[in-house]
């Protein structure tokens, strides 16, 4: 895909709202384009987390030791925690049919957070979003236990 | 407490690591600083949150649905979820013994997040690690179940 295609792409997704052309630009050119078959693993649970990924078309699911806890949809920003927190995988995510990935490496990540701070919030936002719906489930499932 | 006293209070927290004098003077005067007494609410379930919190000392109990969740100690910063996410407040959290608390209302937050790339990474990887305890979590609530 040509690099105009690609930034046009980038620019559909929600996270890259507010940065300009060439930054993208730029982000297209530090980062890779993987597109994974129905099936195939994008990360597996308990390997080094050395990226982070954002769907560009398609959708993942999540599975933890083996159990599908979710599934992440078109523009979703997925697995950053290993980079953030210097963890391994904590889930292995595996694609539902045909999914267009953006794969940004740790550091180029760290410096896109620091460099843009809208970028930055946006994924805290998700971060926060993920934990609210997670610690809704742990307690229905905690007072389904009792 | 002396704005001086504040300010030494705040050096103290690995959130606000990084951040010069004058700026955490600023914060000490845009913040306010509680001290909660033990079963006091720092917020409660269902409310609108309007602000964040640090923990500068002591601890707070996190209940959901009145089920205790988890425990947050000193120097923890909390309550940012609905403030990201224009949620209700998630959690109570309720004060285990005296715990002495800097309150940040949400526009200060935000500004403090976008004007400090540092800080607003602690802040992503806090909820990073955060999202990795409650998936853990909740992923062998769910195995215990079936």
């Amino acid at each position: 895909m040509s690099i105009d295609a690609e930034v046009a792409a980038l620019k559909k997704v929600p996270l890259f709202h507010g940065i300009d052309g060439s930054k993208l630009r730029l982000l297209a050119f530090m980062s890779q384009r993987v597109e994974y078959q129905d099936g195939e693993e994008l990360c597996s649970q308990g390997d080094t987390g050395d990226s982070a990924f954002v769907i560009l078309s398609g959708q993942a699911d999540v599975l933890v030791d083996g159990e599908k806890l979710a599934v992440v949809g078109e523009h979703a920003i997925v697995g950053e925690i290993s980079i953030l927190c210097d963890v391994p995988r904590t889930a292995t995510l595996r694609a539902s049919g045909i999914v267009d990935v953006l794969t940004i490496a740790k550091d180029d990540f760290i410096k896109l957070m620091k460099e843009f701070p809208e970028m930055s919030l946006e994924v805290m936002r998700t971060l926060a979003e993920r934990l609210e719906k997670t610690t809704r489930a742990l307690a229905a499932a905690k007072s389904a236990a009792s």
